[in-house]
């Protein structure tokens, strides 16, 4: 089940598509990279879908922009859609059900396919759908965010908050393509740009440092949505990510070095209510509070700290947490996050740029401490 | 993750004790029966689960039963207990949040291992609560009931009910280890009892012709609950139905014989309410309509539907569906089961006894107008 891109086009669009693969032997897929992959001009056909009838599962804001387009692509296959409110507030069992319920409503069997057009919590929410809807049915990502381009399109981690948690319910399941269209990017508002930025970042500071310092001189032209250089950016952290995910799918090591800023981060998106923090914003802030605990724990040297933080500040990305969150909420909040580990906290660190660890057993009292000098300043 | 039984027990319940190994790669693991397995007589270890902390889910009829002896062979390890209501019209996402919650709120982390003490509703609730929270932790399944024992505690499938559909949301997700103590069959009531024999005759019917010649010999014992005779219909209906998954875990093909009187058992099911009749006994009675279409067709002669049927009433089972439902409610509740391929209803036929099979693309004006003629009568 793929969508092929006509190498034949007229379109111009046309001569930067790539593709990267990520490589997990059945489960493999490739993700399709380019400008306008879903408009008009785009000439690609989609074949092996054979008869299966596929729901388009998008949202309030990305339908007025994009279902038509989609649509298009799609003409000759069956298809419905089902719009969804737009907002990490609504990753959750109620909206989970209204996807179920137009499946069953609509009588779709196990051979249908879920299509995911929007960000994250489009492509979370409906990939946990296609996970679990009679034990498990396919699924194709469309990400219309920098952040889910770069990061929750690819990697097939699915699932919804819970009051007491984010993505605490959830499911490994492989999307069977990923077409990451850059031309949407031009929607995307300043901020959600900014957020998405975070996990490009994210990408230098774990293990590629030629990329943290392309991104040093790039970021100018990523913020003025320079096509060619958004589509290197996604293009790259793609293959990181698809790297990654391929050593380690089901993230027994490796992959929980993606975590970098997360848990620190999934305690400010919880605290502050979910919705309110974008994701990426959250993760920004997350990965300054790990390179100064780094630099704390005599890990990380001060000037590598200072360039993570110089990077979040030029890309108009949060270094301050909340100041109503206590060093209290956020032992609490980290305490339920899923990378504790036989109840002894695990975080992301670093020893350098581009040089990321998991620290076990981290000595939670000294974080507490720290946490509460950091926070009063 | 195992539970060891020990040889050197001097209890005489050991002697009889019986494992049978589903072999699944990774995901291997054994199906340990005896009489008094959970008791205090006898003498088993669980090893391996190193620091895991259990959560035992059970419900409010089985935890005065047997959460006791459990526990006490579960001592040394950190558990808690979650008791829900017991019935089938609970197997929800209401019910199923509540395991949530529990695990949430005392936080569980992904190392955690949650124990399914009871029938098949508990096991598959409890095994969907595992393969979701934190995107997939252990569990163990301690089946209470004949039709748990011989079936839904084996093979992996897991998940809860839809209004519109039974099983409609789910994942496959393995067991670590099962262990069947066919004492606890002493506590069910002769309905329960009846509608597990209802499974265990579906293996006969299916592939195993030497079986049902032993059952039909054997029924009166079962149904005396000779301890002797049900721990060999556990073994045998593990053995077949652990052979059946082997050779096709996600019911790519062989797998789906094992759904032999279930797309009409579910039918009913449905259009009855969840709870109000058993699914052994929605099942005994899809069996004898699935037989009486194969012989319809000319595929299964008159003699074997004949013994089948007598073999129902035998065992106590109704061999009628309920009198208010219509051949179009049935065709209506048919149409969403997940047998369906491609918008065309697939159904496990029979050639004779041990001899079943799946017909692709059934003729459903056929089927509707024999469907109307049966239920007439």
């Amino acid at each position: 089940m793929t969508f092929i891109a006509d190498a034949n086009s007229s379109s111009k669009t046309h001569s930067t598509i790539k593709m990267v693969d990520v490589s997990l032997a059945e489960r493999s897929y490739s993700i399709i990279i380019g400008s306008d992959l879903l408009g008009k001009g785009a000439s690609y056909s989609v074949a092996d879908l054979g008869k299966s009838r596929l729901l388009i599962v998008t949202n309030s804001t990305v339908a007025p922009l994009y279902l038509e387009k989609l649509q298009q692509g799609l003409e000759g296959y069956s298809h419905d859609t089902l719009i969804l409110p737009d907002g990490e507030q609504y990753k959750n069992g109620e909206t989970l059900n209204l996807i179920y319920d137009a499946l069953l409503q609509k009588r779709f069997d196990r051979g249908s396919t879920l299509v995911a057009l929007g960000g994250g919590v489009i492509g979370d929410i409906t990939g946990y759908a296609a996970a679990t809807y009679q034990r498990g049915i396919d699924f194709i990502q469309v990400p219309t965010t920098l952040l889910a381009q770069v990061d929750s399109s690819v990697g097939g981690k699915t699932g919804i908050n819970h009051p007491l948690g984010k993505n605490m319910i959830g499911a490994f399941h492989q999307p069977k393509l990923v077409i990451a269209d850059t031309a949407t990017l031009n929607s995307l508002d300043d901020r959600q740009l900014r957020a998405g930025l975070a996990e490009v970042i994210k990408y230098g500071l774990i293990d590629d440092l030629p990329f943290f310092g392309w991104l040093e001189s790039a970021l100018p032209q990523l913020l003025q949505r320079d096509m060619t250089a958004l589509a290197y950016a996604v293009e790259v952290s793609c293959k990181d990510k698809a790297a990654v995910v391929a050593a380690d799918e089901r993230e027994a090591g490796k992959r929980a070095l993606l975590n970098l800023g997360h848990t620190f981060g999934h305690a400010i998106e919880t605290a502050m209510g979910y919705g309110n923090w974008l994701h990426g914003e959250a993760v920004a802030t997350g990965m300054v509070l790990a390179a100064a605990y780094s630099h704390h724990l005599g890990l990380l040297p001060q000037s590598d700290l200072q360039k993570i933080t110089a990077m979040m500040v030029a890309a108009g990305l949060a270094t301050q947490p909340p100041a109503e969150l206590t060093a209290d909420q956020f032992m609490a909040h980290m305490a339920v996050d899923k990378k504790v580990k036989a109840g002894r906290l695990r975080l992301v660190l670093l020893k350098g740029i581009g040089h990321a660890f998991v620290a076990e057993a981290v000595d939670e009292a000294d974080l507490r401490r720290w946490l509460g000098g950091y926070l009063a300043v």
